[in-house]
């Protein structure tokens, strides 16, 4: 291990500003992991990140292979999708699908688990009032959070803590 | 609020990499605010986020919603846009100027004006050298800046910062 | 120059969770230039991050132009490539050559030697269990890493750096 153990994680605050499927695991795994050694763990959600407090949202959300060549390829296929095939209706929604098999054949936990996993553990939720009236989002559309604050608010969390992340 | 005000924000420094339109908003907003709060900031600009500090160039910056399933559905479609249609030409040009009008009618300053009360506020921009070698781009083409530097020089003064954020 | 040296930077740790190839060149450039700098510098390697620690894996790194609009014009063409262009079959291959022939005249290390010299150097590599798992990669898959491990392991490392930063 390359740690010597010389710290201890007292705080970790992370930005969370990506609404995809794939984007959406960094974040929970490492706020979990976080508050399972012990360590105070603040989440702010910003920009597209915010679809991920939705109410029902966390299980909507999508990938999409285009543009994107560093996905893995998909099973059926021998060679990388190309993106004229990408784009077409519904690969989407299968890139999606074939994701969300994977992760639950290799036993990760589902967003929708990580996230009330992360409430139960005490992970504090912050939405983005900015990003809320951008979206047009009330606090009632979104799952239980800590509180709706703007940058400054963030910042204040963020100067106190021992890890920063922008995701 | 989750803060006990236990330390102040005393410096921040980013790195912006990316030179899309929604993700030039998280660095200004941030930047503003805690030059706002007193704090010393810097930003890094580097690969695609030089865009931002191309003179005149940040009100040009676009954002493309093909591949991008985590973008709001526009106001005219009661659906997400699929792929198919985003990838028609036309399409990008549309997504951003939507999203310009949600950010005006909303009351969010124009990424111009953020640039500029950013700059008024003793924010400082550092160029990254390799990138502008890369992409022929001179001091000269840029607004303002504090310096150009490599990453020796974004390193020392990260090392020197209560946050660091990479975005 | 911003800084005063007030404090020397003693360690770094990197989360890589892009895949592409602009995307890998960032990390890249921060892990060798900290190395330089005397600092110990961790890289966490996870999600499409994997990619860039295959054996011979880091040379087919590829990046998209669909979708893209902060990516810089191709020579050829005196207008930026709408996304119905770009998404034919090819122009990934394309955008890919053309931004390493760039690269090479630019002077800039490749991404194979860049690499290197970062292992040389004595940048640690840390692969992503979780990741191996789910993208079904064994440790004889990946060029020398200092270890597997988890994310509480990743934790411990960040908690005791000076910068973290998630790219």
């Amino acid at each position: 291990m390359a740690t010597k153990g010389k710290k201890t994680l007292k705080s970790i605050t992370l930005v969370v500003s990506k609404g995809t499927m794939d984007m959406a695991y960094p974040p929970l795994m490492i706020a979990t992991g976080a508050a399972a050694m012990g360590a105070e763990v603040n989440i702010f959600f910003t920009f597209y990140g915010i679809n991920l407090i939705k109410k029902d949202g966390i299980d909507k959300l999508q990938i999409s292979p285009v543009g994107k060549p560093d996905m893995p390829k998909p099973d059926f296929s021998p060679f990388p999708v190309p993106n004229i095939v990408s784009m077409l209706p519904g690969m989407t929604a299968m890139a999606t699908s074939m994701m969300k098999k994977k992760i639950k054949d290799t036993g990760i936990m589902s967003l929708e688990d990580l996230l009330k996993s992360a409430q139960e553990m005490g992970v504090k939720f912050w939405a983005c009032t900015p990003t809320m009236e951008l979206m047009n989002i009330k606090e009632g559309d979104l799952v239980d959070v800590a509180g709706c604050i703007g940058v400054a608010g963030y910042l204040d969390m963020a100067a106190d803590s021992d890890i920063n992340l922008f995701i």
